[in-house]
Formats: C-alpha cells, structure tokens, sequence
C-alpha cells in the first residue's frame, strides 16, 4: 500500500487545477502587462482569477496581492504593519510561540528595527485564547499576528473572535491562514481579519504562488521591487498560469467544504482512536479543535527520523513535524511550545491526511505505526530504561 | 498574418519545458524538504536543476539561489550588496539611468537607508563605458549594478570588462540578466561576475521562477523570511516543476546558441533595414551590439500606443517598450536616458523577435509598420505641423 499522508507540507496538484494552468503555459501565454491582445487576454484572465479568489476569502478582488507563496505573503504582511507602525509610533507585536518560521524570523528581523515582540505560549491544547491576546495588547501594539490552524499539530485558533477583540482595539490583525485554506470557513468581513496569508500548494494548487489579503485602507509595502504590477505592490511578471490553478484549485476545495471537512474527520477521529491505543503515545494538541486531516503524536523512546524510514518502507510517507524545518536537528519548536520534554519532543509523527484517503488506508496506518514504534522501541536503551524503571516516562507526568 | 514579436515582455513555454514541468505537478509533488521517499524524489530533482542551471552560467550549484523572477533576484541581489556595505561603512551604489525598475527601485528604498547612488548616464549609442564606472568608482562604492542587455532596446553593456575593473578595485559586480540569458555568452568566472539575476519567462521557461547568481564568499540576506531552504537564502516551499523547467528552457535555448543569435541577427538586420525606410524614425540604441532579437525605433509624430493597436489588428504583438511599464503614462525613463525628447520617446516601437521568425514574417512586419505609421501620421496634427514647417523634425538634430 502506498499512502501519501503528508498533505501539510504539499499537495498533489488536482486535474481540474493542471487543467486551468496548461492554455496559459504554451498558447495563452502573453504578459497581462502587455497592451496587445495576447496580453489583453492575460490580463482578462488575471482579473477573473482574482475576482474567484475574493470571492472565496469574502473580500474585494482589489483587496488581494498575489504573491510567491506563503513566506512572501507572511513576510509582506509583517512588513507592511511594521510600517504603518513605525509611522504612528507604534512598536509592539503580538505573536504566538508557535508560529510557521515565516512569522517567527521576519519577527526576529524586525525586533532588530527595533520592534518589540511578545509571543503568546500556548498551552498543552495548543490553542490561544482570546484573553491572552487582550492582556498582551498595550498602546503601543501595532500588531497581532496570529495563525489560523498550525502546520505541525493542526490546532485552530479563535482567529472570529481575536479578531473582533483587535477591531475593537484599533489593532491590526493578520492571520497566517496557510493549513486553514480550503478546509475551514473564512470570511475576511466576519472574522474581522486585516491580512490573511495563503499558498496554493497546501490546497492542491500549484507551487509557487500564494496571496495576501489586504484589507482596504492598509497600505502595504513592497518586498520586491520592480514594476507596477499589483496596483505597485508587488513586482514581477505576473504568474497567470499558476494564478489560474490557484483560483480553480481554491474553487475545488471550497466546494461542498463541510461534507468534505465530515468525511476528513472522521478519518483523523478513527486514526486518532488506533494510535492512542499505543502505550506511552500522546496527542498533540487538542483533540477536536484541529484541522479535519491532522495527525500529530509524540510516541515515548522512539526516534522520529526512524520512525518515519520505517514508514516510508512500508509504503507512508509521513513528517515528523513541519517540512520547512526537517532539515533541521532541533526539535519542532511547535512541540516545545506545548511543554514536551526534548526528548519526546523528538519523537514525534504528523500523518496529514489527503481528502481521498479511505478506511483501509487508515487502518492500514494504525497497524504500521504500532508495529514500526514497537520494533523501534525493542532496539532503543532509552526505552529498555524506561521499561526497567530506571527512567521516568514523561507521558505520565 | 499572426506574429508575436514581444519576446522581450515574455516567450510562449517551450514543448521541453512544459513536458519537464508536469510529472512534477500530478505525480512527483512532493516536498524537497521532506525526508520520504516523495521528498527526496523531489530533492534529487532540485540538485540535478541546480547543477544543469550552474553548469550554463559557469558557477557552482551551491551559488545559485532559487527566486520567484527576475525582480526578486534583483531586489536580493542589491539588499544582499548593501547589507555587506553597511558593515562596512561603505554606502555608495553605482548603476545606470536606464536599469530596469526592479532596479532602479531597490536603489530609491536603498537610498531612504541612506546610500548615496550614482547613475551614469547612458548616451545616445545606449551603451556604458568602462571609462565611466572607473571615474565613478569612490573608495566608499560597494556595488556597481548594470544590466547586461537592456530590455527596452536590447543594447549590450560591456559586463566582463566592468566585472574585471570591479574585481580589481575590490568592489562587487552585480548584473541583471534577464534580457540576456539565453541569448549572449555568460561565464561568471571569466566575465568577473559577482551576482547574476535571470527568470525564466524570458526563455521559454515558465512564469514565477528565476534564479539568483551569487558568488561563493558573500553573504546574500533574505527578502522573504521563513524555513531553512536555498540554505537558509530564500524561504518558501521550493517550486520543483518550474524550477525543473527552467532548467530544461535554459539547456534547450543555450544549445546552439551561436548559430541561433546569427540567424536571429540577420533578421533583426533585416527589419531594422526595412524601417529605416520610414522617414523621420530613428533606431534607439547602437545598431550592432544589441540583442540578436531586439529592435526599437521611434517614430516622430506617432502616437506609441496607437501604433501598437494598430499593429495587433493587423496579428503583430509589439511594445512601446517594457511592459513591465506599459500601464504608466510617462514616457519610457529608458528612451529619455538616451537623450530622446518626450514627444519622440511617446512614438516608440519594440519588436522582439522570436527565434522562429521566418523572413516573410519580417517582411510582413516591415510593410505593416509602414503602412500603419503613415496612416497614424495622417491623422496627426503634431505631423501637420512637421509638415508644414511649423515645428522642427527632431530627429534631425
């Protein structure tokens, strides 16, 4: 059996999107900026995009940029309220502790301009609340930036009601809304979001190619510089082909999203169920509030890289923690933010499961994953410690 | 008749490149940085990319940055220069009045940051001298900028001998070579190139995708924030199928490179004869060293964008000039750092050839500018008064 269970760090491209991306690739392939017909037609196709996307999000096509991808997009948000508050003297930012890389560093850039960061911690549930948000706002917050599902344990976040408290309190409020896309209900207007980040590869789009919501009246600034395209907010040729992927790709997975979304969780809730029967195995994150597709366990005296080359043996190709930082030797700052030891923290399983995946591949992954921790486990002196009593085991802490 | 004569704005995705981009799309989708067996399939693709892209420029795979375009590499490339300036307190930038804008804009916010810039002055022939960067080289200069070829009329910068005399005076060498790829011999060893930009859109490889030169020893810093990949250089989900493209679009366009450029000259040479016949036109830029592909003129009493609308009635896709610009309502910067007057820039043509145009396509392109030049001057009071003896031609001064 072959099971592609790592959705969260990308997505097999759908047909109907490969589909919208080919005519722009070898026929219709003039630059929108062009003035000639060919050109005409980019342009035409360019702004039909933009008015689908819009219409997903719940806001104006005029309100989107279209970006390289999520980083570019987090990155231009963070940029642009830094801006705006530099401007009003105002240099404070509201993060959390587990936040994708492209919020942590551009934050980590612009503590050196000077700014100021508080990040959030988050709890075992891996959920903020709204209260912490409100205790952290001071005169001089600018910003609150805070994700809509995380990447690596799939909690969602109260982004409606953070959002209403920033409103209130005449804060900006971006949300990195890679994970959510396609798979929760966003509406710009109603969850009173300012900017929203998103990638069409996390919803079987293309790569490459993201967007940011900006809401009328922010101005945003430039991170790449060069000409006019995107009202001047965002230079470079206009990628039309993967742009028209995005917005069919987006169109596809919004259709019938709840039933969808059903369907979804009760996959993770039965994968959830088989895995939990693992001894000394724990769930990241809260177990209901989480993305429909979202695996993610520490499992006690295994090591995580093993555990996913027995995996990927076996036929499931699964992540530790996010594939932006698997290069990586530290363990997921994600996991350390919800208070697991290094060592647990070390051996960790994300399996994102794909909207086609069945009961049988579900099952198929609980007897693999018991099987391959237990085998691990027999050839590991950590947990012939732990066995002997030597050692504490940290799950029961 | 039907021509697409504006391969300067964008080129129609080669049969190569499309075929080398989808099995990256529907089957090979997974993430370079993930460590499955999708993952390293992804990964493997990406090295042999790398290497293939490094192998044409002459440099090694690790000095090669994936970007989303041309614009991005650009704006890296001079935050990277000025960055490595300021350490060393050395804010001092030379480039020339007629860089394009994702140039000449980086340097504007550089110039906010408190650098000082020099932009020489390009002359009639549209063509920088060694002499000129030498007299404007200053102890406290930390990077000279020049293009390799303009994109507006497709003039040719003398880069190995500017490399050579920056390498001497100790001050880094950055050239945009978007217009030039595929078209001119690039070694960055033997031309003393420090940083390289190029996009793939410009030779037949996909939108959204370019590349990002930068010489073993300097530090490039990111302008999108994120995970660790490009070495830590340029965060987001790497774009495998475009990057894989690019890579074929650059073998297939540099294969023959010689015998294409002088079939290409010869039809450039054909038409630039053939417009020449129109009266009171003038080519922009040196007639010999420019891009086998590139002809400007402009036309005295014309109305550019009339023109092009007309052309394209007539099948011919053309420019004014760059379409990155072709929204704006001012005069091309780069016709009027050729010294042009207003009133003559207005009336400029760009035709950029394709390496597929056939000599009845040139001669169609002849008798239809001809014609629609006469037809646009009959309907022109500015012409009248030429006529007449009321206004003084400028092209005769």
């Amino acid at each position: 059996m072959k099971i592609y269970a790592d959705n969260a760090a990308t997505t097999k491209m759908s047909k109907r999107a490969i589909d919208a991306m080919l005519p722009f690739m070898g026929t219709l392939y003039g630059n929108a900026s062009s003035l000639h017909t060919d050109g005409q037609r980019a342009a035409e196709a360019l702004l039909s995009a933009r008015e689908r996307i819009a219409g997903r999000l719940g806001c104006e096509p005029s309100e989107i940029i279209f970006t390289s991808g999520g980083s570019e997009a987090d990155t231009q948000a963070l940029m642009s309220a830094a801006a705006l508050g530099e401007r009003h003297n105002k240099k404070h930012i509201i993060s959390t502790t587990f936040e994708h890389h492209a919020i942590l560093h551009t934050l980590e850039a612009l503590e050196k301009r000077g700014f100021e960061v508080t990040l959030l911690p988050v709890g075992e549930s891996g959920i903020v609340s709204v209260e912490q948000v409100e205790a952290a706002i001071r005169p001089d917050t600018c910003l609150v930036t805070i994700m809509y599902a995380n990447n690596e344990i799939g909690t969602i976040q109260p982004v409606a009601d953070i959002g209403r408290l920033c409103r209130e309190k005449g804060v900006l409020f971006h949300t990195d809304s890679v994970q959510a896309v396609g798979h929760l209900a966003i509406d710009v207007k109603e969850q009173c979001i300012d900017m929203l980040s998103l990638s069409a590869h996390k919803f079987h789009g293309p790569k490459g190619i993201g967007a940011l919501y900006v809401r009328k009246g922010i101005q945003p600034v430039s991170v790449i510089y060069g000409g006019g395209q995107e009202r001047g907010k965002r230079a470079g040729t206009e990628n039309i082909p993967a742009i028209m992927a995005m917005a069919e790709a987006l169109d596809e997975i919004c259709e019938n999203m709840e039933e969808k979304a059903a369907r979804l969780s009760e996959m993770r809730d039965r994968l959830i169920r088989g895995l939990n029967r693992i001894p000394h195995g724990v769930l990241n994150g809260d177990a209901l509030r989480r993305l429909p597709g979202n695996v993610s366990f520490c499992f006690e005296g295994v090591e995580g890289e093993a555990l996913l080359l027995y995996l990927d043996d076996k036929g499931i190709s699964a992540s530790s923690g996010s594939a932006c930082t698997s290069g990586s030797l530290d363990p997921s700052h994600v996991l350390l933010a919800l208070g697991r030891p290094h060592e647990i923290a070390h051996g960790s399983l994300r399996l994102s499961l794909g909207e086609e995946i069945t009961r049988e591949e579900v099952d198929y992954m609980i007897d693999t994953v018991t099987e391959v921790v237990e085998k691990l486990r027999s050839m590991s002196p950590v947990w012939r410690d732990l066995q002997s009593g030597n050692r504490a085991y940290m799950t029961e802490a």
